[in-house]
């Protein structure tokens, strides 16, 4: 039997999702507390990675089990009592054997906060900028990202990918609660992308590049060419979507 | 010349606001920033003291200088640059020579943040309860509030007011974000009332207790009666208001 975890996660604790030696990850802590529940090695497959210190408000992971969970939401609860405050399960659904939280995702969307001033609460997961950013030049350069479909200029470097190509279908800055967010939804994203297009977008907000020089670094197809990647803290990742039938078990 | 200072701070790093010997609280941060800028001991006189673990969305407290400060807004962006990431001010204001940001407060309002689900970014700033709660059982008992003006039964022992008296004129559970609040506007608080009220309102929600046993525990007047006190990371002094007057200057 194969089940969809639904949760949420807050990064700082966290050298990122996915399991590595000598570091705290997500995907360890939940493993761990499968494992004590199901009382065998029960790996979790992740709808994709974030990176030390992201935050997923949405993350979803298959898992499968020898028998079928009597109750999945009880199985969410006593999940949620093994694992630490900053990991909580929202739902366990059974799906289809053949589904993959990776593969069959069909798009996900991130979101980067930033503000303009100093906040104790807000700041914990947002990037404070100094001076004025022109959020309608960010629009007009993010608009753009429509219009391409090879990412490599905002890819991280030798990464184990067949492609750079990426669809994306929304990317826009709007002003929400104490500051500005960037909401971008693509099939999906390389490694570092979200980070390296905000950081980007934030030279054409501070007019050090133009909407064209923009355009010019896609094209170029060279990570040297884009902006810094900007700090994990303030990149969520929001929600992964999945095609309706590999939930009718 | 006196100034109005006003700022937030969370305050889970802190011995709540007054100075104490052997810890850190929040008076203590401003007064050393104060010191620096200032170059002298300035001490500053908070609008109310918040205990160990309690929020500030928005304090005040008052200062004097020997001089008038050629640009308060600019003070206080130098202010913040040398406070830390959890204390925040967002204005400073020249009041009356006068002014008293404790005496002259006419209102104070604190919000007490409950959720009812784990979650990983409201559970800093919230408290969880398990089960289900009697909002609209609780909202009548907060309404009883209004008919009473001595709330000895909520205040903590042996503190040197002189007496227990108190206006307060909003008092209510409202759904909002991922959970419900309670907002509480009162001419003064006593020392823990409104973690004691909070305490006591969650035992009418549970059923534990009456609004009218709520009644005469406010008229037993002994806080041996009263529900427990609630955890400080979930209280919020929300607001601080004044008499226009004091601003004329």
């Amino acid at each position: 039997m194969r089940y969809f975890l639904y949760f949420a996660y807050d990064g700082t604790n966290y050298h990122g999702w996915q399991i590595q030696p000598n570091a705290i990850t997500v995907q360890q802590c939940l493993e761990e507390a499968m494992q004590t529940l199901l009382r065998q090695p029960t790996p979790v497959t992740g709808a994709g990675r974030t990176d030390t210190g992201v935050n997923a408000r949405v993350m979803v992971a298959h898992f499968d089990t020898d028998t079928a969970l009597p109750e999945p939401a009880t199985f969410a609860d006593r999940l949620n009592r093994l694992l630490p405050p900053d990991i909580a399960v929202y739902r366990c659904v059974p799906v289809t054997s053949e589904a993959h939280a990776r593969f069959d995702a069909t798009s996900r969307t991130y979101k980067y906060y930033i503000i303009d001033h100093k906040s104790p609460f807000a700041e914990r997961y947002a990037w404070r900028y100094r001076g004025t950013l022109d959020f309608e030049a960010m629009n007009t350069a993010a608009e753009k990202l429509y219009s391409y479909i090879d990412f490599t200029s905002f890819s991280k470097l030798h990464t184990d990918v067949k492609t750079n190509n990426c669809r994306i279908t929304h990317a826009r800055w709007e002003k929400e609660g104490e500051g500005y967010t960037f909401t971008i939804t693509a099939d999906r994203f390389l490694r570092n992308m979200v980070r390296a297009i905000v950081g980007t977008l934030i030279e054409v907000g501070r007019h050090k590049i133009t909407v064209d020089d923009f355009c010019a670094i896609i094209e170029g197809k060279n990570r040297g060419l884009a902006g810094t990647s900007m700090p994990g803290k303030a990149l969520f990742l929001h929600d992964v979507s999945y095609p309706e039938d590999i939930f009718n078990v």
